[in-house]
């Protein structure tokens, strides 16, 4: 093949200002899992694809397929990522990759031109883990692997089950329990996904794109609690205290130290304590306080590190609750694996890139992402992030229209590729 | 004169039975102030008077006086504490004053006998700021110096203003707010309580009554706030990240040290951070956190001492919001000053332990205490500390009958001497 077709980056921009007024939640957009907000944005995806001539498939977990055929019946590049926001969220978080594979295909349609395999824009359900408490629920069922126990888990807000959410738009969450699925293993040749950074590291850098090495693993308790005891703050003195403040202020500075510490050995990983609270029950402002819950989210990019890091923890924790008297109960641990991005795939959209002249930064992913349940299925995977600002879940998320642009010209130029299995 | 009259121990364990049954509100015992259960104690109280035989007055402010007449008009040791409990508390903190002073009274009436001068049992309201955001309400209106706008401030649980609290039950808050008063100061010679410890200190030496030297004052913050950023937890390298939990865990062990090494240099103080809390409506699992509320305790037996610790306080607040590019609010400050307790009374409880054979240790008072309202306003006061076991304001709060006898013993020594004005 000779030049790829360029994305229509008007249908881009028409789509993102659908997407949002759709959504419009003041401040922010609110495109619920599973709920009326994510279901008028796949709605929208599905006539977009209706209206190109296209084929549109929903799997029994409402995911949306919309294929455009190959010159060849070749395993397809499965391209895509999620449209569900968190509350009072960015228009970009997942929006941006659906948009951009919806635009990099109607570039095909628009100029008559076939890829040589087919290309499926893939919209998964629910990758944000705010509404229902567990990730990645739409990508996971599309490749048949979602574990049955979680349709049972009820959505934060609505009480109601992932089942009954299903339900309510016609799913099928039974043969979501049966691993049924449309997207088949054998049929898919890479999948590859667009996402916001979603953090500063371009920004800062002054990079519009960046080439994923890897999604982060992790390791997560989001329900620690330490024990200690409730003393009168005027009465005990300090060598007869059972401070759970002090005693996690230690474990939280200790983590911190240690990460810094690896971050100078040039090790990719993030420590994050980003709920900390005494008991509102029993805590008052002249008592030492005897108990503090608090979450901590580990993430890093090798599996190696992930354990490095928790047996800091354990061990801090061993030294805290000998000199400051206090117990630990870290309570449910849940983790993901570290997903490396595919070699090959990388390094043709560091040659694509260069060859385009646009700057690129190869980082890893703190964030999770769809591409994570695929790289660790065994399917080749890629990741392209766009330079964003102010971070995401948050209204004031933000990226330039132009750095889209570079992103969707990249993934223009990989599915344009010929290449064989 | 001669040995002073023994309390009347039987009266003080019907009392503190009593008292117990009355207030039950398992677990533990609940006095509201200015509630119900208050005024059920302060009615037992006065009933005792009266079946002693004694005069009863109430004041403006609902607090309660139950007199025996001394030998001569003069100036009267008052002796008293407080009868209202924090919500499911012990039976002790407070009421173990007031039936101490009851039991000292009865000893004197049971054995015919007059002190030189009178003996006033005095009942205070509202000593614990549970139910109201203030502390010592009683003991300052008694003195006539309860701030005007004290009287708007609410009950935690009821929402209805002091002032609506004391006129359910027909007290005149309007005289209380121009400083009306039963007790004129001219008429007092010296305030002494009795008080469980409410700390171990006693208990782990293993001695029975401390003799306090003096109350701790107090800085105070209830509201402070950190301000940091909200940032993805995965997506956030440590270099950008404005992290709150991190900034107010370095305070927290900033101070604690700090308090390590003056406790090193023999000084008495406590720091106390009671209440940490990232913000419900905003933190989540997977963000690094933007905001923690916290409060401060600081207290001090030296008015010194207490600008030296906020002093350190200001440096470490700078030198944080620097390192980790956060802001403190601190908000609004509240101080209460170190009230030193009288040299001469204190030589006197300490010349009589010894000549009775009664193990004291002499320490400082941490917890606030109605003591404080009237050393602070020049009155000669004394405070006697009875060993106690887990602490206060729960319900395991405990005390060993044999123990509140040597106090009681003390207590009875003192205002039997012949002292002069």
């Amino acid at each position: 093949m000779t030049a790829p077709p360029g994305p229509d980056l008007p249908l881009a921009v028409e789509l993102f200002a659908k997407l949002e007024h759709m959504s419009l939640d003041p401040p922010g957009v609110t495109r619920d899992a599973y709920g009326s907000g994510e279901e008028r944005a796949h709605a929208l995806i599905r006539q977009t694809g209706k209206d190109l001539g296209l084929e549109v498939n929903t799997d029994p977990a409402g995911n949306t397929f919309v294929t455009l055929p190959g010159e060849q019946a070749l395993p397809a590049w499965i391209v895509g990522s999620h449209l569900d926001s968190v509350p009072h969220g960015g228009n970009f978080d997942g929006a941006a990759g659906v948009v951009a594979a919806m635009s990099v295909i109607a570039g095909f349609v628009n100029h008559g031109v076939a890829p040589k395999r087919p290309i499926t824009c893939a919209v998964f359900r629910a990758e944000e883990s705010t509404w229902f408490p567990a990730s990645y629920i739409g990508s996971r069922a599309a490749l048949g692997i979602l574990p049955r126990e979680t349709l049972a888990i009820n959505r934060s807000d609505t009480g109601k089950s992932l089942s009954q959410h299903m339900e309510q738009f016609g799913f099928q969450p039974q043969h979501v329990a049966r691993g049924e699925t449309w997207l088949k293993q054998e049929a898919v040749h890479a999948y590859l996904e667009i996402h916001i950074e979603q953090g500063p590291v371009l920004d800062k850098a002054a990079v519009p794109i960046g080439l994923v090495t890897g999604i982060a693993g992790s390791v997560r308790y989001r329900d620690a609690v330490c024990h200690g005891r409730y003393d009168h703050s005027g009465a005990v003195p300090r060598r007869f205290r059972s401070d759970a403040v002090l005693a996690v202020a230690e474990l939280a500075l200790g983590l911190d130290q240690f990460w810094a510490d690896l971050e100078r050995s040039g090790a990719n990983a993030t420590i994050t304590m980003g709920q900390v609270a005494t008991d509102p029950q029993h805590h008052a402002f002249s008592k030492v306080a005897g108990e503090v819950g608090f979450c901590l989210d580990v993430r890093a990019d090798r599996e190696a590190l992930l354990k490095t890091i928790h047996q800091r923890l354990l061990v801090l924790i061993d030294e805290i609750s000998r000199s400051r008297r206090v117990t630990f109960d870290l309570r449910t641990r849940s983790e993901t694996h570290p997903a490396p991005m595919n070699g090959d795939l990388l390094g043709r959209l560091h040659g694509l890139a260069a060859g385009a002249g646009i700057p690129t930064l190869a980082l890893p992913s703190g964030a999770g992402h769809d591409a994570a349940v695929f790289a660790n299925a065994g399917i080749a995977t890629g990741m392209i992030f766009i330079r964003s600002q102010n971070g995401s879940h948050n209204p004031q998320e933000s990226m330039e229209l132009n750095d889209f642009h570079k992103a969707t010209k990249l993934l223009a130029g990989l599915v344009s590729e010929d290449t064989e299995d």
